[in-house]
């Protein structure tokens, strides 16, 4: 045997550097932090800390520990049921309407232990399509219809057949939610930044799309696609329908793949501004050359299912051709998780007036959705009164993103430890209460801005408002010029 | 608004290149079929067809509709108690193991609602490396553990790290399971083959291994790693200790990453041949600089939980720095789904002598595994019985690869309908028979032979055979020379 050294194939300077350029912030440094704590918590050492808990307001993840949204309990009776179908006529313990929709899940999808079809269960499929149908007014065809793993999954999907690395670019909002640029890092492909306007609560101006586009082309880019929010995550805005139209008929006349994010469509606090879809927008128009692809989710909304993985896109104006080629890259991982398009199924079709679940459904609903929106104007007014910060109202979503303005030694004391200021803050919040929330940089800002985002998942939003304005004028006065 | 025609930004001229390349036969063209004739008979129209219902052997999905084959007991209870977690107190429903379990995790998860740890829950992790320190004698780092969306999930993980484009390359037997070839064609990056010797039991030849590298050398491939599936898919083979000790010996020398797929590590019937795994065998050699990411799933064994997308990998010998480049990767898709990761704890953690389960749980096991080996047994005397049809017995894993002689005017009518003469084989076994399997051309075969994948899962394995070898004969009587 050879006496040399040898040497490992993989590491950090023989890997992919799409991969080292990537960036996930929502679950970067600072969460990793806190898991970190979170551990010494939970191994008896927390006593040195100055907090008991985490507190993880990082991601929308509501039935997270230490939130504990209580599930929808029609949801998981299904879920259940069809994990179980022995219990599905055990009307003691299960109402009939659960019972009943297991039934005709499992008549469709056989088992919950086998593949499905790597679109989704066709007939999951079919729900979806009347769903949309009856949402927008236009029809909707299942074959459009890819039922995914989270939305996440389907940006993946779409991105894998949109994009062929440099110089390909992706319109995305600034700030934006950060799977988009590091799903446009791992294809080798351009972010191409749109700002939205802070000082207008977060409104999508159509000049600077139009600049925006014309200086990515300027720069060689190839622009394939414009990424919209709506509701917007961090943002928490919901586009008026005016809005809605111009950024449809810039997308139609620019020839550009309209990317729906729609995944808090139920998350609206704001009861003059209505969820509209872009399918809707696009179909009143006529715009049949309009390429749109619109993503839901069960993660979001009320029932905060991130586990199922659950989650669809609809391809309006794709070829029959392209959407076989979807689906066979589909089938390379097989199918979505089988709870997940169960939970889809469950996300679309909630119970009706009269089902034996209803009442109960409703009540939990409501309870979910009001307080969503009475934390976030909690969250606003609280911030707003804090010293050099301010914040939009949240109209939809899930989030508060607000402005910190920091003194010029907090900014050097930052530098000091290679850190950006709002990574800093951020970081000096966790340390000193255990609040994991993400910095600004992780979405995008406007230079010279700073900002983070955290969540309107925390019961007793008051406590947790109090203890973030301590921490912030302790680390004002600490830092003051 | 300009009258020039609009075009459309995404259709297959404009397709990313690498989606258009890649191959997945397991759910290719015959299984589309398949699909087809399954809707023509579910709307009532299956008269015109010459039977009565699709029989899918494309894919090793035993629970399938069709197939049937019963979920573990204890698997869906506590996946069931997972998901009501007000059940966990019926004793009257649930067993006390059972209910213990899902206490268990659901201490450690929350909810399986919730986003869990990007690398998968902690606590399961934790018991993975128990599960491999107790099958290998060497210890096992629940850092080193990724649980993942089936193994699928983990082979992409790896792959994205791994490979940047050309002319990166992997060693992949042939045949081999075409997630390999799909997954380097997304990549962009080589198939460097390596044959396995049919007449030889499907035997791994490392003069053959050695020669194919150095042609690859010669082709300015850079060869990244190796992919090893033990036991075999679609061979059945099962590598002998001697010849996994020269295969980790090989990759050590030459210093690639070994990609021990090793999913159907529990579908073993022949019983001089137990499993042996890579990990144990790097760790006899002491082999401290081969780098070795080892596959497991829940789909597989006897479980077959396909539609849970559960799994796991482990890396050995792979930095730190490297580890966190990975859960970066993989936190950007969120977390593998829960149900999935709870399969994967029942995958490892069986019920024991003396729990309330045990009994049945051994009695479902047994019969599973029984009837995979008596029919893999009956499949391969039956078709090593047809005109020009050899079959390896099935030592492993979850199917049967014949290879089938087909007569010159058999493969000049395939010419014809610009079909291989596999593919025009199995696409007439579907239009006659209903029976859905797959063309040896999916797996890769060597130069001039022929051969088609079939599974072990039909219950009346013998009425399987006899239409099969009914419809043989009338197309080899149909096609004689």
């Amino acid at each position: 045997m050879s006496s040399r050294i040898r040497s490992i194939r993989l590491d950090n300077s023989s890997i992919n550097p799409k991969v080292l350029h990537a960036q996930y912030a929502v679950r970067g440094e600072i969460p990793v932090k806190a898991d970190k704590y979170g551990q010494q918590i939970r191994d008896g050492h927390g006593d040195e800390l100055p907090f008991n808990a985490i507190l993880p307001c990082n991601i929308g993840n509501p039935q997270q520990q230490g939130l504990n949204q209580k599930p929808l309990t029609f949801w998981r009776q299904v879920a259940a049921l069809t994990e179980c179908p022995e219990l599905i006529n055990n009307a003691q313990l299960f109402p009939k309407d659960a019972r009943d929709r297991a039934s005709q899940l499992l008549h469709e999808i056989g088992s919950v232990g086998a593949y499905s079809h790597s679109k989704g269960v066709p007939f999951i499929r079919k729900q979806v399509a009347d769903f949309l149908e009856s949402r927008d007014g236009y029809s909707a065809d299942p074959e459009n219809i890819f039922l995914t793993a989270g939305a996440s999954g389907g940006v993946n999907l779409l991105f894998h057949l949109l994009l062929c690395g440099e110089p390909d670019g992706v319109m995305i909002p600034i700030p934006q939610y950060p799977l988009y640029s590091a799903s446009l890092a791992l294809a080798g492909s351009r972010t191409v930044q749109y700002h939205l306007d802070e000082n207008k609560g977060w409104e999508l101006n159509i000049d600077l799309l139009e600049k925006s586009l014309s200086d990515a082309k300027s720069n060689g880019t190839e622009t394939k696609a414009l990424v919209i929010i709506n509701p917007g995550n961090p943002t928490g805005a919901i586009l008026s329908e005016e809005n809605i139209i111009e950024i449809a008929k810039f997308a139609h006349k620019h020839e550009l793949v309209l990317i729906a994010d729609e995944v808090y469509q139920s998350n609206i606090y704001d009861e003059s501004k209505p969820f509209i879809s872009f399918k809707k927008v696009a179909r009143d128009l006529k715009l049949d050359t309009l390429q749109l692809a619109s993503f839901h989710s069960v993660s979001k909304g009320f029932s905060g299912e991130c586990g199922k993985r659950g989650g669809f896109v609809e391809f309006v104006n794709f070829s029959e051709d392209l959407l076989s080629q979807a689906t066979k890259l589909a089938s390379i991982s097989l199918c979505p998780p089988l709870q997940g398009q169960v939970a889809v199924d469950l996300l679309i079709r909630p119970p009706k007036e009269g089902d034996e679940s209803y009442d109960q459904f409703s009540k939990e609903k409501d309870e979910i959705l009001t307080n969503y929106a009475s934390r976030s104007k909690i969250m606003a007014d609280r911030f707003n009164k804090m010293d050099g910060v301010t914040c939009n109202n949240a109209e939809g979503a899930m989030y508060a993103f607000p402005q910190i303005r920091l003194p010029q030694k907090a900014q050097d004391a930052a530098k000091k430890e290679g850190k950006s200021p709002d990574a800093f803050y951020c970081m000096e919040l966790l340390n000193n209460t255990g609040i994991c929330v993400v910095p600004g940089g992780g979405f995008g800002q406007s230079p010279g801005t700073l900002h983070f985002r955290t969540t309107c998942l925390v019961p007793g939003t008051e406590d947790y408002i109090n203890t973030i304005e301590k921490f912030h004028q302790e680390f004002m006065d600490r830092y003051r010029d």
